[in-house]
């Protein structure tokens, strides 16, 4: 088969499944409340995060102009990374271009082929991604089953710690698709007893939760430990980072290819990140504010309240998700549409994300807009 | 052995082979001249890159705030995307947050197990990774060895294109560490007659080549070729893209994970590369400025001229390769320091790249130095 005939079947395949996907740019002063971005705390959008931003991008240039470890590292990455570690109570933490680059790079430099990785079931992309990266010996487990994680570890090391190979868990703080929160006090205790590593994405924990849930639990600093982060949701920017020890900082900037072979965080991105740190310390109603809205939106909609700011509402197929989301939109609310293979389970749903970035009115509207729509797509 | 213990041992382990890296963080006002960056045509600090940035974050805010598949295409990536793909001479475009990003999309979106890749030795890590991501399997030719793949294309497709797997073709129009161009005109009649895709990674070809190596060789729109950039060495700022047909961007949109599960491209940064590619357009003697310096360093070294902006000049060990980079930066000028494992030969060098950037004086002053550095260390 050619490569244009082989991409002709794929594309027929996808439009015959309904799942075939399109990008819609937005205009700046695009007038649809957003609930379906992940600008939890309206950083995004926050007058001294723009100026930042611009500042930046005036005083530095457009680019970082080369990698991390070649030239590429401006004092703004030093700030951002002494910033970070202190808000979120880590030892020290390392900024890079994205968060999907960060899980790379943090599973990559610890596992390789005599490494155990356990993953949870409905672990973001990234993390996946990484993993199968490193060639480690990969288990998953079913989503949040701490029962499950502990078997797996004792495959892998029997009862002794020492023996064996190093073993990796793989959690996020709040799950990105159904909002629900990882087991992580019990997880750490799991790693501390069997000597793994737990590595806990805070993508959608930071900011919605302060400082993150594994700051919250009282595991920052724990020697079992160590977090990932993403700039480019509460922080309103772009970018992401790895939090934990010193010691796992100096091994990344060493040994992690995606940390090495990339281009530095551009200076906009590293200041909007910088001054959002800042608005988000000065204002912690924030965090208290998108968890009271997505309460209020579960109750509305029947639903039970999820951990994070992301809502799922359960579509039963795939077009009807697609409906209901044009639906939303003609009401000038715009929600996310999950379809496969974007979902852990298999279950199409609208994803609505809680913002304390959007006007109180608005707010209300696209409430009563969702309300609407979900009892008559369901 | 313990997460720590293991992490100890590595450090150890660099430290003794005197490979241990450190980042160094510089001020905006650091008065050192850089010929260790990748910012080719100096645009990372033009004034209307830097204005187009600010202005952009103003209007636009910090981040894309979400998934380019959510609600994070912007106006601005639309014409991003366009005014590429018309600069590169291709049909399509598609933006992603890194050239890294880019890289892993296009490799990961079309080969799988049932796929064969065939690499050139000196390929960049990203390209690395990417192979390995997509699970296919995996064959490493010696560098612009043509021969070489043409048996590689054999065995994987017999002599009628038709039968066995699809195969895949990577090189880098200009290669990132020896700075040499690739054959790309065999390659591309090679792909053509084997029906295997070759991608052309133009990191180091666009900008000091113009539009790239690809285009100049009238290779843009080749049914059999495909090119990735990035957005952050000649552009002056970050990201990534992938030029291709527009069943390609098609597929990418809808299978690509680094490009569904990361979030879109700043908009700062997305302007920046816009308002870089206006800049290019409008003063092409950019490109010719680049490509005098590096013949003149080249001609003061001795060395040949490579067909990149980057001269690398080889070190008999990874300690005299520091030291010597010491050396120039106590006379200004920073140079980049290549060591294993960031080389693909095992050999030490000293990475200098052209930049038309600089002003005259300080040029002349970098090749004076240089020159110095390089007699003291052989
Ligand atoms: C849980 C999780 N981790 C990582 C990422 C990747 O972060 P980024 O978009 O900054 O690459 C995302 C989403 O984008 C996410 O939801
Ligand atoms: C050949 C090549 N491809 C890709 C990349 C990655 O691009 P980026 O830095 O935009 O991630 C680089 C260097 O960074 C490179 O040298």
């Amino acid at each position: 088969m050619t490569w244009e005939q082989w991409l002709d079947e794929q594309a027929t395949a996808r439009e015959a499944a309904g799942l075939t996907r399109r990008l819609q740019p937005r205009s700046a002063d695009d007038p649809t409340i957003d609930l379906a971005g992940n600008d939890y705390l309206g950083l995004a959008g926050d007058p001294a995060v723009r100026q930042a931003a611009a500042d930046a991008a005036l005083t530095w240039g457009g680019g970082a102009g080369a990698s991390r470890l070649v030239t590429g590292t401006l004092d703004l990455h030093d700030q951002l990374e002494h910033e970070l570690a202190d808000y979120l109570g880590q030892p020290s933490a390392l900024v890079l271009s994205s968060g999907y680059a960060a899980n790379l790079a943090v599973v990559t430099a610890l596992a390789d082929r005599s490494t155990h990785v356990i993953s949870d079931a409905h672990i973001h992309a990234s993390l996946v991604d990484a993993a199968r990266l490193s060639r480690a010996r990969l288990t998953v487990v079913p989503h949040s089953d701490v029962a499950a994680v502990r078997a797996a570890l004792e495959v892998s090391t029997g009862s002794t710690a020492s023996a064996g190979e190093r073993a990796l868990v793989l959690a996020e703080s709040v799950y990105s698709v159904l909002g629900d929160a990882a087991p992580l006090a019990d997880l750490a205790d799991l790693c501390a007893s069997y000597d793994a590593l737990l590595v806990v994405d805070e993508a959608h924990g930071l900011g919605v939760h302060g400082p993150g849930l594994v700051a919250r639990s009282g595991l920052a600093g724990h020697p079992h430990v160590v977090v990932t982060a993403t700039l480019s949701k509460s922080l309103g920017s772009q970018g992401g980072a790895v939090l934990g020890p010193p010691a796992l900082r100096e091994h990344l900037v060493n040994r992690a290819r995606p940390f090495i072979f990339d281009t530095a965080l551009a200076p906009a991105s590293t200041a909007a990140a910088l001054a959002a740190l800042g608005v988000l310390r000065a204002r912690p109603e924030l965090s208290d504010l998108v968890r009271e809205r997505v309460r209020t939106l579960a109750d509305a909609l029947g639903v039970v309240t999820p951990d994070g700011a992301v809502l799922s509402i359960p579509m039963p197929s795939p077009q009807a998700a697609v409906t209901a989301q044009a639906a939303a939109l003609a009401d000038g609310v715009r929600v996310g549409c999950f379809r496969p293979p974007s979902v852990p389970d298999g279950i199409s749903r609208l994803r609505a994300t809680a913002s304390a970035g959007i006007a109180s009115a608005d707010w209300d509207h696209a409430v009563a807009v969702l309300v609407t729509v979900a009892k008559e797509h369901q």
